[in-house]
């Protein structure tokens, strides 16, 4: 990273934390060792982000990691692109979805839902000022309710935040995404 | 707000920060109610906007509220121009500063120090992807240390989130922010 | 003004037309005094502008007055923003209304003839380029007639003047705008 | 011209002022016919243009032509670009400079002076929120003074609005423009 | 041309094609004369520009000069501009049509066929991450065939290529251009 | 592919550069089946890409290759990211370079000579007619000769070309590559 941000002691549930990203991933993702310069930051934003990205919605956590990708596409997010590309890779088994989500999402044989759902997105993405009511009456004609929507906002909104954090302190993927699941 | 989605339950927690909102601000701000249709999404975004916003940081409150508005005006956001121009007015006790933040930062007589800080908000807003190093140490050359850095691309960031959910879910200001501090 | 352009000996009328805006106003907008290093332009601005924003027309002078802060939105003129801000505040009685207008027109609730007047307005004020027949039958399908257009048409276009020549030699709004019609 | 609004009847003067042009350029100039519906509007826009183009300037004819060409094609408006292209090949009685002016003005050899005036109307043009002190600095360094600035701003200023009523009421230039000068 | 790259010895096909340059328009167009600095690099460069614009095709070769400069209108080419806004005026025998298409193709009145070919050919040089299923039927709907399309796009995306060719190494159109079929 | 271009008989030529493409890549490439509806556009397309990308040059292969997906990043072309992402990646033995290229170009470590190599090629891409004589002079600062700014410019206007051609005809990238070299 190209801040010089020397490690915090960190809260024992952070340690665990990490702990448990070791286990399950093989190390930790460099976002949060970017956090961790301030444990207290960590904290919240290890919880919002697994509130967002985990906890139950009508939004699948393949659903939510295509938005994720489609947003870091716009902005082309080299660290954002790289983890969740994998991630996409991953939850679907289909290596090809991942490069389409990253490259250009509307190149994607994508069923309604999901072009509806990236549409929304991506326009939320690049000109938040002209999202109106018909933009989330497509949405609701493509078969989304009311907390879908407040969903598909929520990751896209957050990812043009995490898209610009790493912009902002250079963050750099962790090694081990580049070969997952192709 | 234009989705329409029922209150949740709160926990005692944030019911005890509801109250005290209304005590300081005579109100709630709308924000907070949008995210009160799920009281664990109201926890994480008050507990990661309130580090953000309020806790210690080489940047002054205002500073960040100048940031907050510098970019929302990029993202023409209605909801935060009305908020934090509100707040930048009464921080600063100067009505004019709030406008300029709103309508072009460009044109107001800000320090170096500010002017630096929001080229790299606005630069980190419109084109992330553009971000490099050089910005970077034109924040250093105006004085600012690694974590000032941090916390300007955090604030910027989370902007661009903010704004971009204020859009999805179409949050109106409450209507006592249009009066305040003029 | 950023510009070091000693104002002229103005002619009668000019003076009469100065001493007119300070028994009216309170005071001369500092548009015209930008214009005062030269009688002769300073005549031929303001019968073009009174004409434009005072004579009979189809648009009310609050119509006028929405379309010159939407486009000076478009192109973020401060000076603009602040002088016709304060007059739909002002005409309109509705402080709320100028916000709105100023800071992003598709937010606000507009009849289907405002909203119609708007988006030619903006889309001319953008990509004028691509203004075509079918603009303007949007407009005649919101009620306007062949007079209208014109007029909506002329005070778009005329403040894509005024704004650049404001940014050209850096108009400052005269302070009493800010808190006038709050 | 697209939009159906009947001449008015015209005051003496502006009768003579047809004269003239008939005499002089062998044609009344469309622009001056679409304002013809209002003998008010033809008057205050006459004066003002006359005034920007043909009174005593430290910038030339030529050079407020060369603007004017160069903002138009910008703004890709089809009548300036070929009245006032006309009007560079005339006065500069090189047909080549009129072309390069409408396509792309970075691909001529122009002065230092020619290519600062230049660079500064169509900044103005593309992004006016972006013009600061130093863009009249760069104009200062190239030999302009105080008022020549106020006139390079002048004249882009108003040909962003002359592009755009052309636009706004589709108005076609007289086809004897096409073969003069060539 | 702006870059100093000697002629190479050229094959006996392309000194004779070069005559027959010279004995059919009068001169070797720069653009040849531009490849020359190595025979095999202009040996293919001709092959593929005279398969694309003089092969059977169900578009004209007016059509297909029409697409050439509303291509390159929208990339400001003042090479391409300059050549092939000759070329429709040529083959069209309209001087006026020429300068629409190099100003802009939308103040045209054109027939639906040819609106049609020149929204996709600029759609597809604006954005072609957009160009989609829906843009090829558009063009069905217009009469075209699948190879007519395939032509519309081989044309607009050859320009894409000439266009930036010609800005890469400033390319000069000869002076004959300038005044032919005016 | 979406065009319905039944397959022309090619010529013996044409069979023998198909069939080496299978001997050595194991398949033929989907935009020279895309070609092969017309035996003679296949014939000059192939001879104009193999003397761009193969023939000697003071680029090396590799630099052409990046070149290439840095352009197709811009234009988001899916076909051209996917193959010639994998020929980076390839030529390179370094998988991460080839993601590098196509997210976003200014995120990779690159020595003076590839940063000013691919910063020409992209505002070659994005805005050509602001590209001037200072652009190749900082090529020339960067070790780069005239020819081999020449072959920058050429390999960078190509792939404008390429990206809107697999655009305009929804060229598909052969299976294989997304597995290649990773």
């Amino acid at each position: 990273m190209a801040l010089n941000l020397p490690p915090a002691p960190l809260s024992a549930e952070n340690e665990a934390y990490f702990e448990k990203c070791r286990e399950k991933l093989g190390f930790v993702p460099n976002v949060l060792l970017s956090y961790a310069h301030d444990d207290a930051k960590l904290t919240v934003f290890a919880a919002f982000y697994n509130d967002l990205m985990l906890a139950p919605s009508g939004l699948s956590k393949l659903e939510r990691e295509m938005i994720a990708v489609a947003v870091s596409s716009v902005n082309r997010c080299y660290y954002c692109l790289t983890a969740h590309g994998a991630a996409v890779r991953q939850l679907s088994g289909d290596p090809v979805l991942g490069e389409l989500m990253a490259m250009n999402y509307r190149a994607a044989e994508l069923s309604a839902r999901h072009r509806a759902m990236l549409d929304f997105a991506v326009k939320l993405t690049e000109t938040p000022h002209l999202v109106e009511e018909a933009d989330r009456e497509a949405l609701r004609k493509a078969g989304f309710g009311e907390r879908d929507i407040w969903d598909i906002g929520a990751v896209a909104a957050f990812f043009n935040m995490s898209n610009r954090m790493a912009s902002a302190v250079d963050m750099r993927p962790n090694a081990e995404y580049h070969g997952q699941a192709r």
